[in-house]
C-alpha cells in the first residue's frame, strides 16, 4: 500500500488529516478522601440501557462518559467538559471523580457491585470478570480513544489505487495498517502519556509483586494490569486471521465472548468481529491511555492532537506491521511500562527515529507550525524523563504524600471548578444560557442532542427513533406557527385576545401626528400609554400614569413615539404590577417578578460600593450569557439617583432601597424574583387560556395585576394582558436573583418526550 | 334630551361622529339584454344557511349582498366592491348584475323562483308574500344602511346626563330619536338620492297607474312600492308602544310576521321587537335607498357619508318626533315621491332649512370643510333638480332609449371593469396578492373574513364555532413553529434534510478567506457553488459550472461570497433544471419552471418593441402586487443582450429566443410555468417527503431535475433538493404566465375548514 506517493501525487494532504474523533473516559466516584464509593449510580442519570453519555463500566461506581463523534478533537473535548459539568453538579454532594487511572481506598471486593444494568448478560458478563480476573483489577480506570479516518478520504485514495478492486477491502487494510503498527510502535505513547507509575498494595491482595517504593511506567499497561491469559493468542496477520483467531478463542472457552479479548486496539463495525469482514470496518478503538490527572477531564486536547499525528504516522509508515511485529510491539510495551520511570528508556532511539518520521510527514502534509512544535516537544521528552506525564506525576504525588492524597485533592478541585459558573455549560457557552441549561438536561437525562447550527442555538434530539427539534431551548413542534406570528404583531395579539374574551386595554392605532392629535378629545382625561406600534424595547413609550391633562404634552408623546415606527398606538393605562408568567401547555409553571436595578443600604457603604458588592454576585455578568446583568453606574443610573437627592457616593441608611433605574428589565441589572408561589392560582390560569387563545404551547405572559393574593374578576381593574412573547428568557425563572429556582428546560423535555416519563 | 348640550360641553363632538356602517345591497341577477334571469342562485357561492356577504332576497335571481359592519365607511365600501367582484367574476359568462332598482325583464310570474332557502319557513314566508303583495312587487332592489353610534359614546353620554338612569334606556331613546326623526325628514334624502322615476308596463300586471311618459322621482318609495295594507299602524311615540303595536298587528293577522312591517327605519337588537325592550336597540337599518346605477355596486361613497351626517342630523335636533310627526313624514314621503323629478319639491324650504342646520352642526362638530362641501352640494340641489341624482338618471335614460337599454349597457360595463385586473381584489390591493386570492376564496364560499392588519396580512376565518388565523395566505395554526425556523437556516435544513435520506449537495462552510483557500484541494476539480451562508437574493454567488480549476479563481469567489456574511459554504454543483413544488399535506399541488425575461422574435418587430408587446399582459405589473413582472431593458438586460451580439433595436429572427437575463426570478420579469402535469409523479412524493422531514404542511421545495419524465432515482444524479420555502409565492402558481392556473388557495381554505367538505 503505496500510501505516502497517493496522498503526495494526488492532493489528499488534507483530506488524509480529517476524520472523526470520540472519547471515552471512565472513572471512579470516591468520597472526599478517595476511596470508592458503594452507592448506586445515580438514578438522575436516568436509564443506563440508552444512555448515549453517561454509563458504568465494571463497577458501579465506575462511570464511563462518552462523547459523540466530532470532525474536530475540540468537539470532543467540549462534549467531554460539558459531560464532566454534568456529572460533577449532579453527583451525591459528598461524591467526587477520581482523577487517576489506578483505584485507591478499594473496599472489600464484596462491596464492589458490578455495574446493575437492566440487561442479565450484561450484570453476567461482568460477574465472569470478577471471578475470573478479580474485581480490583477490572476498577483500573482509561480512557479511549475512537478515530475514524475521512470516508472521502477513503474512497478518493481508493479510486486512485490499483491493489484493491473493492473499496471494503481497501478500508480494512488501511485499518489492519493502523492497529498492527500501532500495536508495534504503542510503546511510544506509553513512555510519554504514562500515568501509572504506582498503586495501594491492597490492590494485589496479598504480596505486592513490586519491590518496596518501586515506580513503574505503568501498571495499568503492565502484565499487572487487566491482561488476558497467555493461552489468548489472536493472529494479526489479516483481517481473516485477526477474526478467526477471535473466534477459536471463544469457541476454545478461553474468552467468554469476544469482548473478553483486551486488546490496545479495537475495530469496530459490528457487533461480531465476524461483522468486520461483512461490512468493514468503520472505525478503530485505542484504548492505551492512562488518565492524565493533570487535566480535569482526564486527557489534555494536545496529548489527543498528538496521538492523532502519531495515528497518521502509523498509516504513512512504508511497512505494515504482521503477527511477528504486533507481537514484538507487545514485548516492548511490557517492558517499558515496568521501565523506572525516571530514566531513560531502552527503546529511546526507536522511538526518536519514529517521531522523527512524523516530523517528516506533517512537514509534507503541511500540518501547520503547531503541530510540529507539539511532536518536538514529546521528541525532547526522550532526552529527559521527568519531562513526559509520569515525571511531573511522581513529584506531585510525593508533595501529597500518596497518589491517593493527590487524587483527593485533584478530585476536589475538579469539582470545585465545576461549580465556578454552575448555571453555565462551560464549553458551550457561546450559545444562549436557554439552550445551555436545556443541554446540561438532555444529557443528564440521556437524550442524544446533535448541534445542528451553534449560533442559531438549533438543536436536534433523538430518543430511540423520535426526533425532535429546538431552536432557543423553546421554539418546539409542539407550537404552532401562527401563534408566534401573532405574538409578534402587538395589534394581532390584543385583536386576538380580545375576542377570546381576555381583558386588553383598548388602544388606538393613528398613522400621522395630525390624526391622532385631532382625536386628543377622545384621550383628555384618560391615563394612557403612548407607544410605537411594534419596537420592544422601551423606545418611544410616554406613560401618563394619571391623566394627559393638555394637548401639547399628548402631541409630544404621540411625536416621539412616531420617532420610532410608522404607526402609533394610544393604549389605556392598567394600574398594577407586571408579572411575567411562564406557561407551558395548560400549567402555569413560573410566575417571575422584575424590579428595576436597585441597591440596599447599611449605613456604612456608598451607593458606588454597594453597586459593586452586588455585581460580585456570579449570576451578574456582562454580556448576554449570565442569567442577571451587572448594574452599571453611568449617565442614566446618575440620572436616577438625582431625582433622588443622592449621588454615587451617598452612602444610604440601613435598609433603604435605592433605585438605579426606571425600567425593571434584566438586561439593565433588574432583579428577577420568583412569585410562582406566591400568586393567585386564578391569575395562572388565565394566564394559560391566554396561552391557548393564540394556539401557544410554550409562552410568556404579561399580566398586570394590582393585587395577587386576590383572586381574579372579570375586569380590567383585576387584570389586564400587556403583551405575550413566544421566546421567553427562561433562564430568567431558572436562575432567579431571589426565591426558587424554576427548571422550565425540564418541562420542555418531558413535553417532547412523554415517553421517558420522569 | 339635551344631547347638543352634552356634546358641546364634554368634548363629545369626535366619538359622535364615531360608528359602524353596513351596506346591504339587492339586485336582480339578468342576462346581457337586461332580463331577470330564471337559473339557480350559483352554486359556487356555497350554502345561503349560513353565507355571511351573498345571499339571496325575495327571489332566486335577487342577490343581497352584505359587508360587514365597519368603524369607516370606506372600509364598508371596499367589502362591497370586493364582494362585488367576487360575484360578477363567479357568474355564469351570460350573466350580469343589474344596477337598477326597479326590475326589467320581468319574466311570467310562474317562472319567478322563491330564493330556495334550507329553512321552509323562510320558503314559506316568501311565497306568502307572493299570494299577497304579487311577485313582482317583491322584485323591487334598494339598498339598507346599517348604522350604530360609538357605544363609548353612548355611555359617556349617559355618564353625563341625568334625565335616564339607565344605560339601555337612554340608548333606546337614542335610537327611537334617530328612528323618528328620520321618518319625519327622509323626503328630503328621497328627493336627493331617489332613482326610480319609471318601470316597464309589466310591473303593475294591467294598467299602469301613471300617465304615459309620467316621470315620479322614486316609484319604489311611493305606494306603487312595496307597502303594507293602510290598516297596519304602527304607534312610534315609545319604543313601548312600537312594540305593542307591531305586536298586535301580527296577533291580528294583518301581518304573517313582525319582518313583513315594511318601514324605511328598522331598529335592530333582537330577533323579534320585543327583545329590543329587553336587550336594548343595537344598531338602526335604514332601507329608504334607491340602487344608484352610476354607482357600479350601487350607492356612491359620498352619498353614503352625506346620509351619515343627516343621521347625525336627525339626533342633533333639539325635538324628537313622535307618532303624529312620523305620520306627516310619511304623507310628505308619498308626495315627493311622485312629483314630477325635474320640478321643485313643495317643501324646498324645509329641506333648505334641514340642511342648514346640518351645516351648523358640522361646523361645530369641527367635522371638516370636506364634510361641509358635500352638505353645500346637495343643498344646490334643491334650486335645480336637473342635479339630482334623478335628474342625472333621466338624462342617461333618453339617451338610452329606456331604462332597460341603460341598466344593461351599465350591467355590461361594470361586469367588464370587474375583470379588468381579474387576479386582483381591487379594493383591498394594499395586500399581498396571495392574501387578495384568499380573501377572495373565503368571501366566495361564505367564510367570514377580519382582517386583523392589513399591512401584516393578518386574517382571522371564521365559520361556525371554528376559528383560524392566516397570516400571508399560508401560515397557519396547521404548520409548526419549529419547521420555518429549520427553512429559514440553511445549514439546518441540510442537515435535516440529510439525516432523513434525502439528496442534498455536499458542502463545507468557512469563517474565513484564509480557512476557505487552505481547503481548496477538496474542491479543485470539482464542479461548486460557492455563496454566503444565508443571503436569499443569489447576492456573492459564484457557481463553477464546470470545475474550479486554480486556487485563484476560487479564492476571488470565496472573497466575493464573503462580502455578503460572515459564513460562506462551497457546495456541490448540481446539474439540471430547478423547479418549484408547491406541497400541502400529503400532495404536490403545483410544479412550477422559472425561465429568464425573454422575447420570441417575429423577424418584424425590434426586441424593444417585443418587450413592450410582452410588458402590455395585464399581469405584468411594476410593484409586487401583479402576479408578473414588466421586463425592465436596464443595464443588465443590455449587457445580456451584448452578449448575445444584440442590442435593444435589432430585430430577432421569427421564433428566436432572446433571453434577457441570467436569473429566472419572476421578480425581475422572468417567465412562470406550470409542469405539475409533465413532472413525473416520483418527483412530488419526493417533494412530499422532503416538507414531512421538516414537519412542514405548507412548503414550496425547490429541486433541480435533469429529466422530469424519468423516475426518481435515490442519488445526486437523478435530483437534490437545494432549498425549501416556509413563505411559498402561491400566486405564481395561481397565475402563471403559461399552463394552467392552480387554486392553491382553495387547497388552504379546505385544509383550515375541512367540514365545509367542497
Amino acid at each position: 500500500m503505496k500510501l505516502q506517493k497517493l496522498i503526495r501525487e494526488n492532493h489528499l494532504a488534507l483530506l488524509f488529516q480529517q476524520g472523526n474523533f470520540g472519547l471515552e473516559k471512565e472513572s471512579q466516584r470516591v468520597d472526599r478522601n478517595g476511596n470508592i464509593v458503594t452507592t448506586p449510580h445515580p438514578a438522575v442519570f436516568g436509564n443506563r440501557s440508552y444512555h448515549p453519555y453517561i454509563q458504568t463500566d465494571f463497577a458501579e461506581s465506575q462511570l464511563e462518559l462518552i462523547t459523540p463523534p466530532n470532525a474536530k478533537l475540540e468537539d470532543s473535548f467540549r462534549w467531554l467538559s460539558a459531560i464532566h459539568e454534568v456529572v460533577l453538579r449532579s453527583l451525591p454532594e459528598e461524591e467526587y471523580i477520581f482523577p487517576l487511572s489506578m483505584p485507591a481506598g478499594l473496599p472489600p471486593e464484596e462491596q464492589i457491585q458490578e455495574a446493575q444494568f437492566d440487561n442479565p448478560e450484561d450484570v453476567q458478563y461482568r460477574q465472569h470478570l470478577s471471578k475470573n480476573y478479580g474485581k480490583y483489577k477490572q476498577m483500573v480506570s482509561g480512557v479511549h480513544y475512537n478515530f475514524q479516518l475521512s470516508t472521502e478520504f477513503v474512497e478518493k485514495a481508493f479510486a486512485l489505487q490499483t491493489e484493491y478492486s473493492e473499496l471494503k477491502a481497501f478500508q480494512n487494510a488501511l485499518y489492519m495498517k493502523l492497529a498492527n503498527n500501532f500495536l508495534r510502535y504503542q510503546w511510544i505513547l506509553l513512555y510519554l502519556l504514562a500515568a501509572t507509575p504506582t498503586v495501594e498494595s491492597q490492590y494485589f491482595y496479598e504480596k505486592s509483586p513490586l519491590a518496596g517504593g518501586q515506580l513503574v511506567r505503568s501498571l495499568r499497561s503492565s502484565p499487572y494490569g487487566y491482561v488476558n491469559s497467555e493461552k489468548v493468542v489472536v493472529n494479526h496477520d489479516s483481517l481473516e486471521s485477526y477474526v478467526e483467531s477471535l473466534e477459536a478463542n471463544v469457541a476454545n472457552g478461553l474468552l467468554i465472548a469476544e469482548k473478553e479479548f483486551y486488546s490496545n486496539v479495537r475495530l469496530r463495525g459490528g457487533k461480531k468481529a465476524r461483522e468486520l469482514l461483512e461490512q468493514g470496518v468503520k472505525y478503530a478503538e485505542f484504548r492505551l491511555f492512562d488518565l492524565n490527572p493533570f487535566a480535569p477531564y482526564g486527557i489534555e486536547l494536545n496529548d489527543a492532537k498528538f496521538i492523532h499525528y502519531f495515528l497518521l504516522g502509523m498509516l504513512w509508515l512504508e511497512e505494515t506491521s504482521g503477527q511477528k511485529e504486533v507481537e514484538i510491539g507487545k514485548q516492548k510495551l511490557y517492558q517499558v511500562a515496568l521501565e523506572d520511570p525516571r530514566t531513560e528508556t531502552a527503546f529511546r532511539a526507536e522511538g526518536e527515529a519514529i517521531l522523527n518520521q512524523l516530523l517528516a510527514m506533517l512537514e509534507e502534509l503541511a500540518a501547520g507550525q503547531e503541530s510540529l512544535d507539539l511532536v518536538q516537544e514529546k521528541l525532547a521528552q526522550f532526552a529527559d524523563p521527568n519531562k513526559t506525564l509520569n515525571g511531573r506525576l511522581i513529584a506531585a504525588i510525593e508533595e501529597a504524600g500518596s497518589y491517593k492524597a493527590l487524587g483527593a485533592k485533584l478530585a476536589q478541585a475538579y469539582k470545585a471548578q465545576a461549580f465556578e459558573r454552575f448555571y453555565a455549560l462551560s464549553a458551550f457557552d457561546n450559545m444562549e444560557l436557554s439552550t445551555q441549561t436545556l443541554f446540561f438536561d438532555l444529557i443528564q437525562q440521556g437524550i442524544e442532542v446533535e448541534l445542528l447550527d451553534e449560533n442559531d442555538q438549533f438543536l436536534a434530539l433523538k430518543f430511540g427513533d423520535h426526533l425532535e427539534y429546538v431552536k432557543n431551548g423553546n421554539m418546539t413542534s409542539h407550537d404552532q406557527y401562527i401563534s408566534p406570528l401573532i405574538m409578534e404583531n402587538k395589534v394581532v395579539t390584543k385583536k386576538v385576545l380580545a375576542k377570546a374574551g381576555f381583558n386588553v386595554p383598548k388602544s388606538v392605532e393613528f398613522t400621522s401626528l395630525e390624526q391622532a392629535v385631532a382625536h386628543y378629545p377622545l384621550f383628555e382625561g384618560k391615563a394612557v400609554v403612548i407607544k410605537p406600534k411594534s419596537t420592544n424595547y422601551g423606545l418611544g413609550i410616554t406613560i401618563f400614569q394619571q391623566a394627559v391633562k393638555n394637548r401639547e404634552d399628548f402631541a409630544k408623546a404621540v411625536e416621539i413615539a412616531f420617532r420610532e415606527d410608522k404607526e402609533v398606538m394610544v393604549e389605556d393605562y392598567l394600574v398594577g404590577t407586571e408579572y411575567r408568567f411562564f406557561v407551558l401547555g395548560d400549567e402555569t409553571l413560573a410566575v417571575l417578578l422584575r424590579v428595576p436595578a436597585n441597591v440596599v443600604g447599611d449605613g456604612i457603604h456608598s451607593v458606588k460600593e454597594l453597586v459593586e458588592r452586588k455585581n460580585d454576585d456570579p449570576l451578574r455578568g456582562d454580556g448576554s450569557r449570565s442569567p442577571l446583568k451587572k448594574i452599571a453606574l453611568g449617565e442614566i443610573e446618575q440620572l436616577q439617583l438625582k431625582e433622588q437627592g443622592l449621588t454615587v457616593d451617598s452612602v444610604p441608611a440601613k435598609g433603604q432601597t435605592v433605585q438605579l433605574r426606571a425600567n425593571s428589565n434584566i438586561s439593565t441589572g433588574g432583579d428577577s424574583i420568583d412569585m410562582t408561589d406566591q400568586m393567585h392560582e386564578s391569575y395562572k390560569q388565565i394566564a394559560v387560556g391566554i396561552a391557548q387563545a393564540m394556539g401557544a404551547k410554550v409562552c410568556g405572559v404579561d399580566l398586570i395585576i394590582p393585587d395577587l393574593t386576590k383572586p381574579a374578576k372579570p375586569n380590567l381593574s383585576s387584570w389586564g394582558v400587556i403583551e405575550a412573547n413566544f421566546n421567553p428568557m427562561m433562564m430568567m425563572h431558572i436562575f432567579p436573583y431571589q426565591g426558587k429556582s424554576r427548571r422550565l428546560t425540564k418541562a420542555v423535555i418531558k413535553m417532547l418526550f412523554p415517553e421517558i416519563g420522569n
